[in-house]
């Protein structure tokens, strides 16, 4: 069996731990141990119980600060290994050291929190919550808490521990391709003789993954080491990725707008963005970017036909004759941000986001998406199907792939 | 036992998965259902038939429009309670139907995608890719598909079929009541003598939950029938109401941006926004709701001094002496949008992101918002912890809450 994680969470809302899901996911895969599945329970006890009791060699559990779901853990995990829970004096200096790095009083319930499981391992790093880990009959688990300091506990802990784990044994090594501007079934067509258990990758399994405005190639290959099942998939890649071109603008957790960032920053470019229908979306995943700064100064929200014309001057001629959501809309959004800005390169949205505000000559999901890099100026009509938030989504992965295709064409 | 749900993903990207998610939580939950646990699994068979096995009376299974995780299902579901594959009328007519009301060609391998386990039910509507049923010894599994068409399916279909299978048996109500602007600590202060489970709350269990920028109180009652846990509930989660006060700003499903939208349209208001180091978030989570266009006209993202200074008119002796990260600046700035959009109401947001820009004095977290309402302006100081997407999360949720109690001390 190669190494591979389950991933727990537990006491927090389900949405807001999705940042630390993506990072746990992203460092353990780096480190030889895949994760296969992800589990997320809020605070029912019962099936708490039995996401920490699956089968799994590595079980990572993140569990919110709240005392409930951290005093189930604790009290499950001594039972499943047969162990005591007993205080630990590196826990209480760990929660007391990560309480004081950020001005807050300790936490309520400190005698219950300081409790694990006799013969755990407690980690600590500076200004982090502690962590602990449970090695019992072959199975390990390791708890760990969402928050300022994971990272720095991923890092100093986390990965070495697992790459430790996994070296000289039986390894999985997955590799995401990632594209976007095809769709699933073209994608299908396209990598057709690679896909399937008799596909040409041989001992490399192709599958395709759909995602928002994307599509994912994932590349599976097992190997009696973590390096050897590393170069069975390396040759492979290499041939799948020359397949898909241009189309492949990066791999596992490359987005959009980290690629589109890293070409406007070594061109020295700047880009501005107009959106109307996303509302916002396009420059908060922009600045998502650490350094975007570097290469993004303004940007406008304007959804009414007066804040067009004002902010962006879009002539009233156009609004008139071809309406908001119009190729010449767009293109007039888009260089008038870019006068706004000063900048070279520029987006611009415009579209039915719905659910109400669809025609029968434009529906719900119709998107123009004006582009500028260095004075070259294009519009492209989309039909995004779902709801207003896919729409959204798909609207803004289209405006990144449609800035990253014209960077790409003016190298 | 209670009537539950688990709720299964796979052959999707998992970040793509969420929305489709939390839309079967919350429709679930109304339907006598609460949903306890949620499985993500990408693409790997093992971790995937592990967790259709999982013990649960009801499995709600989303499968991605690939075909690798859906052929996976099939096969294990079959194989688990003993039945064939064998094609279906009624799955292909449902799904050309799907593909005929988009314009697109019929799914690659359609031979494979109409096979379904002998005896299973099959559930179609306009439109939506089809979705199946096994019910086999007591235990149910449901198999959807993501996308444009589930909002009907569940609607048409899951929401009936669960409230009528909940009915008469023993069930579990779930309510959570969502906080803003109050911490965890806090939270488990003020609402000590209700937490754990000799509470003040009887049968009705009351545990905190902390989110990014919210702490929600989750209140959970068991009863005979679905009607006899609500009313159990309904008694506690009023007296938990009112000790929270204005500081729960909604139930369940609301969000803050619903919230603050619903005040806004209810009293005629405009908002506009001015954004520094959110970058658009704010006006991305605005005009996320529904008919936002009633309330929402226009916004910028201003990065720079130059922008703030060109856009929002902030004066130069305010960046110079006080710099762009000050009371003073949001000030300039929410007055400068409101001027700009002629909007009774607007926010304002400058700060420190991270991961680099940190003084000794203005530490990374550092953020300033404004907020006015009805002409009173007001500017308030944060410091938040993590990384850089929470510290803009964080940034949106205080914004948003703001305006909400401005909204609530203006009426």
């Amino acid at each position: 069996m190669a190494v591979t994680a389950r991933l727990v969470v537990a006491g927090t809302a389900l949405d807001s731990a999705d940042e630390a899901m993506t990072t746990l996911t992203t460092a353990l895969a780096a480190a030889g141990t895949p994760v296969t599945a992800r589990v997320a329970v809020e605070d029912d006890d019962v099936a708490l119980e039995e996401a920490l009791a699956a089968p799994s060699d590595l079980t990572i559990v993140l569990v919110g600060p709240g005392a409930t779901a951290g005093d189930i853990v604790r009290r499950a995990l001594a039972d499943m290994t047969g162990a005591r829970l007993m205080p630990s004096e590196r826990m209480r200096a760990g929660l007391e050291e990560a309480a004081r790095s950020r001005g807050r009083p300790l936490p309520r319930g400190i005698e219950r929190l300081v409790l694990v499981p006799q013969g755990a391992s407690v980690w600590t790093a500076d200004g982090a919550e502690p962590g602990w880990l449970v090695d019992s009959q072959g199975r390990v688990w390791i708890v760990l808490t969402p928050g300022a300091g994971l990272a720095r506990m991923i890092e100093q802990h986390l990965v070495p521990y697992a790459r430790s784990r996994a070296a000289g044994r039986p390894a999985l090594a997955v590799r995401t391709l990632r594209t976007a501007g095809v769709d699933l079934g073209e994608m299908e067509t396209r990598l057709a003789e690679w896909l399937g258990s008799r596909g040409a990758g041989g001992d490399v399994e192709v599958t395709t993954l759909p995602a928002s405005g994307e599509v994912w190639v994932r590349l599976r290959a097992r190997g009696a080491i973590p390096s050897a099942a590393e170069e069975t998939l390396a040759a492979v890649e290499a041939k799948v990725a020359e397949r898909l071109g241009d189309d492949c603008f990066g791999r596992d957790g490359d987005t959009l707008e980290r690629v589109v960032g890293r070409m406007l920053a070594q061109r020295g470019l700047m880009v501005s963005v107009a959106e109307s229908c996303t509302g916002g979306l396009v420059g908060h995943r922009i600045t998502s970017v650490p350094g975007s700064s570097a290469y993004f100064e303004r940007g406008v929200m304007v959804y009414t036909n007066r804040a067009k014309q004002e902010l962006l001057g879009v002539p009233e001629e156009v609004l008139r004759v071809h309406g908001a959501v119009s190729g010449q809309c767009a293109e007039a959004m888009v260089r008038g941000v870019c006068r706004l800005a000063g900048s070279a390169c520029g987006l611009a949205v415009t579209g039915i986001a719905g659910p109400d505000g669809g025609t029968a000559t434009k529906p719900v999901g119709t998107v123009w998406i004006g582009v500028v890099v260095n004075g070259q100026v294009a519009a492209h009509r989309f039909l995004f199907d779902g709801d207003r938030a896919a729409v959204k989504w798909q609207s803004a992965q289209a405006a990144l792939d449609l800035l990253r295709r014209a960077l790409l064409a003016s190298r």
